[in-house]
């Protein structure tokens, strides 16, 4: 099976190359070829056994795509793309390649398939940005996208496309809405989501970390490691499996900043001491309009299972991130 | 005030130019200059008081989009673009005339408002075909998008865009999704929807018409003359009055093609001889797919309104487009 991953050089993607290269298949296929490409040259993971291709390539520039499609892979997993923050503050940067890179794959692949039978599966991480408040208690597998943001209008835009392409048979799109991903590995950033990861992160570390709103409020997270299951699972689904109707909000934890203090509390009192609270007006409005719970119904009967808890969340940290214990300790 | 009608050669378009230039004004500000455009040459309507500007362009083509909002109009009809079937046999063009046009546009209103403040209404003639079944028995306001056309995909990519660039301070959009427009003037096509208007207009002027479904098929409806008057309505809401959420399902009459029939046994039982009954289960099979009822609750409490009946509908079609009465009648 031959894999084509955009964006492998981010977050996700890293973390993807990492488990395809451990686990060396997918759905019980043998990956044979592991194609990684982003905007900077990403690094090939350790221990992978398939060959590998690596390429900086910016998918929206003319040409790119098609040179990413030519040889034919099996299965792509689409990460590539800029976040929330910069997609706000650059707004031709964020259509351009949020928008116009993935319709450029999409079209590549299309192209592709004119030449000779080809219809790949293909997972594009999607992300529960696509929804905006006002909303229920519980947000349904049908509720409506309305972003509030321009990178969770990209985000939307990109699952309509990749419905009309499945749905006329170019490809075999699965979209798939990744929660909140909390503890975010790295350093602390400025993105307006990032103090949910922060709290956890810096203190497990025996760093400070700031707190900009209150002990109420609640978001739908996902780890890193379940967020890489998501996508694995997304990969597995059989064709079709889907309808027309390819994408999907995952299940995540809905949980308070006191439900992740709590969490942190029973795994080190001390790191508690290291939480300052500074509230933040504008950051407490901007989260104010996430969602914070949903029903998603048709992920769960796919299969798909998120973290129970946030105890389960920061062992999975302690594990992948800490080398399985917290700094000073044994 | 200034006003650009995209679209302007097109059915929509056509009937709404002129009853601009029948009432010379808008939301009671006086139309001084109409400005029309379409891929090929709109005529400009009779009685037309405003200064016309009429011109032959392809919004999607660089630079024309820029050339129409250089003249900086106050309201915005955009009503271009090709229609489903032909979006549906050809991918390519309809991406480019209905994404890449819209989205041509909707960046030159952002570079004119870059230059010195700038930021009109823009009312998209969206359309129903954003839903895609299965459906509740009736949809709510809050209901998603999944449409099962790329006519339908691109409506909505753009009602996103549209959104966004709204909540940016860009413009001061509304998307009106406008019912299956019934009954439809000129010639039978071979639109999947056609029959509706045919099986009315065709035995109305003496002519046959082909019925390739039941009776007992709903569809949502809007005479012209309500789809005008949705635009219009549209077009002078108060600054801000959607919120964060422009995009508005328009009420319709959830009617059968029983009820239509019926309608025309009062006008002209001679008439309902003319309908031939031929079905097809192509049609059939896509009609199933489409919306039959909605509960358009923003749009109500807004104060758009409805036709009241079929035979409320008739009655515009004589009146609208066959002088007032049926043919051979006095």
């Amino acid at each position: 099976m031959r894999i084509l991953v955009t964006g492998a050089a981010g977050m996700i993607g890293r973390k993807l190359v990492e488990r395809l290269a451990k686990d060396g298949h997918v759905g019980g296929r043998e990956i044979t070829t592991l194609a990684m490409t982003d905007i900077v040259e990403p690094s090939a993971p350790g221990g992978l056994g398939a060959e590998s291709q690596i390429t900086a390539a910016d998918i929206a520039a003319p040409g790119a795509a098609e040179r990413l499609i030519a040889y034919r892979p099996d299965l792509i997993f689409h990460a590539a793309g800029i976040v929330s923050g910069e997609a706000e503050s650059d707004l031709e940067k964020g259509y351009r390649v949020n928008l116009d890179g993935s319709r450029r794959l999409f079209d590549a692949i299309r192209r592709e398939g004119e030449r000779a039978p080809y219809k790949p599966r293909l997972v594009f991480t999607s992300s529960i940005a696509v929804f905006g408040a006002p909303f229920p208690d519980k947000i349904g597998d049908d509720f409506h996208l309305t972003p509030l943001t321009s990178y969770g209008t990209q985000k939307a835009m990109v699952e309509l496309m990749l419905a009309d392409y499945t749905r006329r048979g170019f490809m075999d799109g699965v979209g798939v809405r990744l929660p909140t991903i909390c503890i975010r590995p790295g350093k602390p950033n400025k993105a307006a989501s990032g103090f949910f990861s922060n709290i956890l992160r810096e203190p497990l570390s025996a760093r400070e970390a700031v707190l900009p709103v209150s002990e109420d409020v609640r978001a739908w997270h996902a780890s890193p490691r379940a967020a890489i299951g998501f996508l694995l699972h997304a990969a597995a689904l059989p064709p079709g499996a889907l309808g027309d109707r390819p994408n999907l909000t995952m299940p995540g934890l809905s949980a308070t900043v006191g439900d992740e203090l709590a969490a942190l509390n029973r795994v080190s009192p001390a790191a508690m001491r290291l939480i300052r609270r500074e509230p933040d007006p504008v950051i407490q409005r901007i989260v104010a309009g996430w969602p914070q719970a949903f029903d998603p119904k048709r992920a769960l009967s796919l299969g798909f299972r998120a973290d129970s808890s946030f105890d389960e969340i920061i062992r999975y940290h302690i594990e992948d991130e800490l080398g399985g214990s917290l700094p000073g300790r044994p």
